[in-house]
Order: structure tokens, then C-alpha cells, then sequence
């Protein structure tokens, strides 16, 4: 260690990396755990990989890493391997089935929740870590595990707190592609992929945008140029359809109506057959009417996605902090993938999953008007000199064995400073032990939400205090009484300062 | 993809990263909860700081990185400067407090969870990923401070599930060691850290051990030779009183002794001070007594500790597998580091905090017998064909919506699989929905732990079923009453499949 100013370094996170306090962390963790409690009651286990991966395990799906390495955090262990930090939870899931497979209950349904991270170009409110919430069901090839895969999410969603009718789930089948691919003739699979990325735009697109990436290719505003699928007419006009179906009538009208316009060749067929008892089996499972829908638009960036695709919608016009309106789109995707454990094995094992994003469905909450309260900081004990803190460090202890949050101040300050300290800790109340109340043995109790009320103006300040006093010296045997009103009393209103 | 075997990863995990299942993982998940709670309540707010640090502000502060980089995941971004993974939660905390330093309120209570990277040889047992559970206190010089996070690790050991009598927090001040080696004359600042981590391995060494490490070097077992902090008799006399401090009496004798042998100069005396504060604060904050010991013997491995010192250890004399003794020792730790912050604003800011292995705390619960039940399974739902498998869905919808939780086989079997797959599951009851039962609206519930106890030979076959019936048929609208009691009835017993 040493003192020269030049050598120290500097105090900051890496590019791209976000510290994270209480205020979202809380929320966040108690969605999560909402979810998990979900996921389990379906028979969904937990299973946590770890971080790294070997490079050739993890393989390269995402949709913009077309250069070896791109978008994943590699490094060469000492024995010369590369190994990545996993961009996903799906492709370690597929590494742990094909290694585990021989002593997993078959199928197997696990869910995971834990940080991902992506190695890319960092900017505003883009990060380079964050978590993500996953549910798989390795094994079946039965299109009521895609069923129950979607009525599950419907529920963790319900569960996280979005209400009836603020989000749905809608699915698909990229088979219908495959098969429309098949009769018009495309037959080249990176001429299919650029086509459907192109497709997975349109929300953001629009139709004239995805048109121009399907065929030629798409100048954007800023003046850079994609090259585009250079599909014929014919195709893009069918995609066309796809896109602007028909959205009146049931699950099985839409099937239907597909159905009717033909050309989907025999994957499509299968992809129809398959996309109908799906939607019996998510009516079985009791999702909500409405929150679960049959849409062929949607197809997933993904590479490895293999037939039945869902994407999770956010159903509200919300607005920015400008009171801009903004379109907040999708919060969660899957699908099936039934080539990826076979990548290991040679063997074909079936697979479908679901997985969101925390931070982006807490942002969701906060756009559908439903994120929690805020969080309450503790009940601050405040002294003033040495023989007070052991009084003060006492009190403590006995409001925390009452189940209440209390903290002795721990500086060395007067009583301004710990007052504002207080108010910064979001506390309820602060419990002042001066040398009068120790000698009688009392305590003073600052109501900090009265007084932040009156503070604000909000109520009349005299007549506040008169109905419940803002600072109340009491013995210190009703102490704890009369912070579990207070606190009690603070819980039903969300805090003013933190 | 491709077919050729030969260019297929091999699905393995990197060495030293591990899997980790349901099993484990609720009962980590159970413990974080439960010390999260007590943390809280003591008014620590939570913080995650990222997975990756500048390299430079993570600093090399393991006991063993004397290479540069040694024992740290790093990788060099594209703007060329070097990140690591973080090897702990304090170094990440201290570049934190340094950056936010102003809008924080303080002193700053925060706790911490989440896996932390340490790249070391990995072997049996060893691991290159896990998780660790910090709390720590930036901005007080007070012991009380350090007392406070004492008495909370108390708490959180308690509530994680430990019993009284199983854990100590042992403490002490690693300046007793600065003033004995000021008044030995011992000046040089690597051979007194050489000489700290020798003291640190008494616990596993002895003291003869520990004494060839104080003086020229140790052979150890293997052969290998390693140089020692060559101290001077004088000095290594005075250690080895430390190590073999007469236990007797309460925190206050054991300081008057120390004090009362004089020799340990101005840092010394301070210490003593700090202590007999840190004493009479554990014991206001009230924490059981004989949970917190003085122990000069204490001094911790890591580099940046200044003071205060504590190791959490388990009282226990416990078995290995083969039912040998094994002393289970230290499951956590900590101190005061008044220097860490420093490192980046060049003024000192103090700071104290503790931290556990979160599988080490799980492993010695497993180790005192106070580990948590196994959790169970799901109840499996069973059906035959395509027809059944939409009554199977409701079916299973409808347990769930009762709170228990339920699963439809998803594969393709017969009876027989699909029993054995419940058992895999650890399922508490099987539902059989076939061609009879679906006709007649009723359902076939197996009781698996009936049936489970009677295979294996506990009970008198005839007699159990005569009782407790290990099947029966109920008409569809008992269904749920029937689980919730086998469910209830099950959750008070051990699975004994899995």
C-alpha cells in the first residue's frame, strides 16, 4: 500500500456493469421467489451450473455472435482449454442433460435463475450481466410439455404480479416456416436464419422494414446497411400474410384459417397439428382465457429454436419518464429445441423452455403500475457518548426481538447528524436515549413519518401533531409497543426519503 | 450441426465447477433466506456488486497470490484493460464505498451474497466457484461496530440452524501482534505477514508446526520445504504464550492477563482497549453467553485486516463417512480492514465485517445434525393416451391450485415406467387416471410412502395396508382431500427414495 495519489486506482465498475442496492434488489428477490415458488408447485426443480463453460460446450446461438468468440466472456484455463462465462441458461442446461442423462428422472424438468453475461458493446441501460429466470423440460416430445411450459409462465407471471390482461403469451411453431420455406423453395439454412431475424423484428420494424431485410436488404436511420435474405416475392408475400393474420376467432380458427390457405408443406402440417394440441392442453391446465395465444409472427431470434416458439408481451401503453408513450413489447421468449443435447450424444432429446429476464419483468411491473412497496429502513437508536451506547446497542436488541429492524447510529455525531442519517435510512422512527432518559428510564420516540408528513406539507402541521404527536417521550417498558404502532402505521404508506 | 461424432463437444463441467441440484440447493437456499432475514433486522441493506472488477481495484489480497494475477479468473476487455472475477465480496464492497462515498448514508451497513471465482488447483472437494454470504460495516472506528458484527453472526449461525454450544465466535486484534513484534524488534512488514499466516495454521498444525514456520522453515509431510518468518526466540516465546493463553475466566480476566504480562507496547494497549469495548458490546447487544471467547490465538489469513479479528468455528467433534473423528474448525470469518478504502481515495475510512462459505455452513449443519428435511417431490399424475392426457392436465392443474404441488408424466410409457419415474421423484403419492377411472369420475391414488415403508420390510405388510391403505380408488371430487393428508402425513417423514 502506499500513498502516492498516482498509483491508486481508480474507484469504478467495469464498463457495462451496474452496482445494485436494496431499493431493486428487494424487488427483484421477492419476484424471483414468487416465481420459483410457481415453478416448483408445477415440478419444476431447481439446478444451478456454474458460471464458465467450456467454449465448444457452450457453442454460439445468440443471434449477433457470427464472429468465433463474439459476445461471450472467454478465457484460456492453464491447461490450455477455453472455457466462457454462459450467455444463457439453455445451453449449460443442455451440457448438464447430456452428461446427466443417464441418472435423471426422464423427464426432467429443472428451472434456473442466475446471472448471465454477454460480452458486448455496453450502453445506456444495456449491461453486460444480468439475471435471468429459466424453466425447461428436457425429454418429451409431447406438445403438452410445451403446453404446460406456457401456462406455467402465464402463472409465474400472474405470480410476479402482473395483472389479468396486462400480458400474453404468444405462440408458435417455426415449423410453419420451415414448411412455407420448403415450397417456395429456399432451401440455403443461412438464407432461413436471415429471414427469420428479419421476421423476429417486425414489432420493432414494422412491415416495411422486415419486407426490405427479407428481400434485398434494409438501409436504417442511421445509414448503415443490412444485407437481407434476398428471398423471391412469392415467399416475402407469404411471410406478409403471417405477419398481418387474421386476429379474430379462437385458438382453432386461427389453425384453421392456416390451415386453409395450404402451402405450409409437411412441416407445416405437423407445426398445425402439433400448435392445436398445444392449445387444448393449455385450456386443460386452466390459463386464463385470453392470456395465451396462437400469433404465426412469432418466430425468435434464436438459432437452435426447432419448432414451438413463445414470446411473453407486456399488453400496456406505457410511457417514459418524458410521459412519452412507449411500446413496451416482449418480456420473455422460448421454445422448443430438440438438437441441442444431441450436439453431446449424437442422440436426439427433446426440449423446451421458457426464461425471462428479472430485471426487464421488474421494469414490466413498474410499467403495468404493480411494483411493490418500497422498502422501510430500520428503527435508528440514537446517543450521545460512550455510556449511552450501551444502553442504545440494549435497545437495540430488545425492539430486533420484537421482529422489528433496529440499528444503533455508529458514527461519532451530534444529534442533527443522526437525525438526517435516519431520514436517509428511510426509518420509521428513531429512538432517542439522551442522558435524561437513561436517568429515568425512558426513551424518546420521533415518529419520523409524522414529521416527514408535515415536512411536506401535506397535513396541517398543528393539528397533526395533535392526533398522533410527531416526537413522544415515553418509559422505556412501552417502548417497543409503541414502535410496533408506528412501524405498523409506516408499512401502509410508501416512504418519503431513502 | 453435424453428425460426425468426432466433432462433438464433450459434455463435461470445467474442472473445478460442479452441478449443483435440488437437493443442495434448497437447503443453501433455505439458509441464505434465514441469515438474510436476521442481517436485516440488524439494519444491513443488500448490495450485489458485479461479478467482474478492474483488476486493479480488486488489488491481490489471497493468502496464497504472491504471483501476479495467481488465484484470479482475468480477462482483458477490448479497451485493453484487465477484469477479474471477484475472489470475495470485501474487496468489490471497499472499491464500492470509495466511488459512492457521498450519496451514501453512513456508516453503511450492507450484506452480500453470491459466488465468488478463486482460480486454484482444483481437487476432491475443492472448488472453483462458490458461494459466500458477507456483512459489513464501512465508516465506524467504533468496536462496537466490530461488537455488533460479532453478535449478529452469532444470530445469523443461530438462525441458520445451529444449537446453542455448537459454534463460537472466537475474537481478537491483530495489533497485539503489531505491539509484541514493535517491542521484539520485528520491523519488516513481509516477515511479520509470513509470521501471521503461520500463527493462522495453528488450528491444523499444532504449535510445532506452526513454531518451524515462526523460525528457519517447516518440512512438511510431502517433503516439500517451506521458508519460515525466521523470528527471533525471544519473539516466537511470546507466540507461542498467545497460542497457549490459559482459557480460564470470562473476556475481562483474559485481557487483564494479557495486559497484566505486559510487552505488547502502544498498538497492544490500544487493542486491549478495543477489546474490553467489543466484550462489553457483545454482551449489550446480547448475545448467549460462552457464544463470543477472547482468543489471542485468532489473527485470520488475509493481508488487509488492521484489527479487530474474528473466526467463527464449529464445536463439534464430527465424523467423516467412514466414521472417523474430524475437527470441522473454522466456518467463517473476518476483521476490521481500516486500509481497504483508503487504497482508492488516499483517506482512510474504517471498516469491519464478517463472512461465511455458504456450502461450509451448510456442510457443518449436515455436521452438527441440524440439517433440513430433504424436500419432496411433486405428486405425479399418471395416464395412458392422448385422451386421458387432457384429464391428466386438469387434473393436475386442480392439486395445484390447492397448494400442493403436481406433475403429469410427460413421456411416453407404460404403468411401470411411470411408477418408477414417481419414485425417482420422491413423489408422496401417485394419481392413476385410466379408462376405468376417467368413465367412472374417479382416480386411483397410490400412496407412495405406504408403499415405500412396506418394501422396505419396516412395517408388517398386512397390518400397514389393513391401516393405511397403500392404494385407493376416490371419486374425483375427494381427490384433493385425500392428497393433502397423504402430503401432510409424508412431510413429516424422510423420503427415502430421491
Amino acid at each position: 500500500m502506499t500513498d502516492a495519489s498516482s498509483s491508486r486506482p481508480e474507484a469504478r465498475a467495469p464498463r457495462g456493469f451496474a452496482d445494485r442496492r436494496a431499493r431493486d434488489l428487494m424487488v427483484e428477490r421477492g419476484l424471483i421467489a414468487r416465481v420459483s415458488e410457481v415453478y416448483e408447485r408445477w415440478g419444476f426443480e431447481p439446478l444451478e451450473t456454474p458460471a464458465f463453460e467450456y467454449a465448444d460446450a457452450l457453442g454460439k446461438f445468440l443471434p449477433d455472435a457470427d464472429r468465433p468468440n463474439a459476445g461471450v466472456f472467454a478465457l484460456q484455463d492453464d491447461d490450455d482449454q477455453w472455457m466462457a462465462l454462459r450467455y444463457d441458461h439453455t445451453a449449460p442446461l443442455a451440457r448438464f442433460a447430456a452428461e446427466s442423462w443417464q441418472t435423471l428422472p426422464k423427464p426432467y424438468r429443472r428451472y434456473a435463475f442466475g446471472p448471465v453475461w454477454r460480452n458486448e458493446k455496453p450502453g445506456p441501460g444495456r449491461f453486460r450481466e444480468f439475471m435471468q429466470c429459466d424453466a425447461d423440460t428436457v425429454g418429451s416430445d409431447r406438445p403438452e410439455s410445451d403446453a404446460e411450459i406456457v401456462a406455467m409462465a402465464c402463472e409465474g407471471l400472474t405470480a410476479a404480479g402482473l395483472g389479468e390482461g396486462q400480458a400474453v403469451l404468444r405462440v408458435s411453431d417455426r415449423r410453419l416456416f420451415d414448411g412455407l420455406f420448403d415450397e417456395g423453395g429456399v432451401t440455403d439454412a443461412g438464407q432461413r436464419l436471415t429471414a427469420l431475424r428479419a421476421v423476429d423484428k417486425y414489432d420493432r420494424l414494422g412491415w416495411e422494414g422486415v419486407r426490405d431485410l427479407l428481400g434485398a436488404g434494409r438501409l436504417d436511420e442511421s445509414g448503415d446497411y443490412t444485407k437481407g435474405a434476398e428471398l423471391g416475392a412469392g415467399v416475402i408475400g407469404r411471410i406478409e400474410g403471417f405477419l398481418k393474420a387474421e386476429q379474430a376467432g379462437g385458438w382453432t380458427d386461427r389453425i384453421d384459417r392456416l390451415a386453409a390457405a395450404g402451402g405450409l408443406g409437411a412441416a407445416g402440417q405437423a407445426a398445425l397439428e402439433s400448435l392445436a394440441k398445444i392449445g387444448a392442453a393449455v385450456k386443460a391446465l386452466g390459463a386464463p382465457e385470453g392470456a395465451v395465444t396462437f400469433d404465426p409472427a412469432v418466430v425468435r431470434g434464436l438459432e437452435y429454436y426447432t419448432a414451438a416458439v413463445f414470446e411473453a408481451e407486456l399488453l400496456l401503453e406505457t410511457t417514459d419518464e418524458k410521459g412519452r408513450p412507449v411500446r413496451f413489447g416482449s418480456i420473455g421468449g422460448g421454445g422448443r429445441y430438440d438438437d441441442l443435447v444431441a450436439r453431446f450424444t449424437g442422440e436426439r432429446v427433446p426440449a423446451t423452455g421458457f426464461s425471462f429476464g428479472v430485471s426487464r419483468l421488474a421494469a414490466a411491473l413498474r410499467a403495468a403500475g404493480r411494483a411493490p412497496a418500497e422498502p422501510r429502513g430500520p428503527v435508528v437508536v440514537i446517543v450521545f457518548d460512550d455510556d449511552g451506547m450501551t444502553h442504545g446497542l440494549a435497545c437495540a436488541a430488545e425492539i430486533r426481538r420484537a421482529g422489528l429492524a433496529a440499528e444503533v447510529y455508529l458514527g461519532r455525531a451530534g444529534m442533527k447528524t443522526q437525525m438526517k442519517y435516519a431520514d436517509r435510512r428511510a426509518a420509521p422512527a428513531a429512538v432517542i436515549l439522551g442522558g435524561d432518559e437513561i436517568a429515568q428510564g425512558t426513551a424518546t420516540v420521533k415518529d419520523l413519518d409524522a414529521g416527514r408528513v408535515a415536512a411536506a406539507g401535506l397535513a396541517d402541521n398543528a393539528a397533526w401533531k395533535a392526533e398522533r404527536p410527531g416526537q413522544v417521550t415515553v418509559p422505556r417498558a412501552d417502548l417497543v409497543a409503541v414502535l410496533s404502532c408506528i412501524v405498523e402505521e409506516a408499512s401502509r404508506k410508501p416512504p418519503t426519503a431513502g
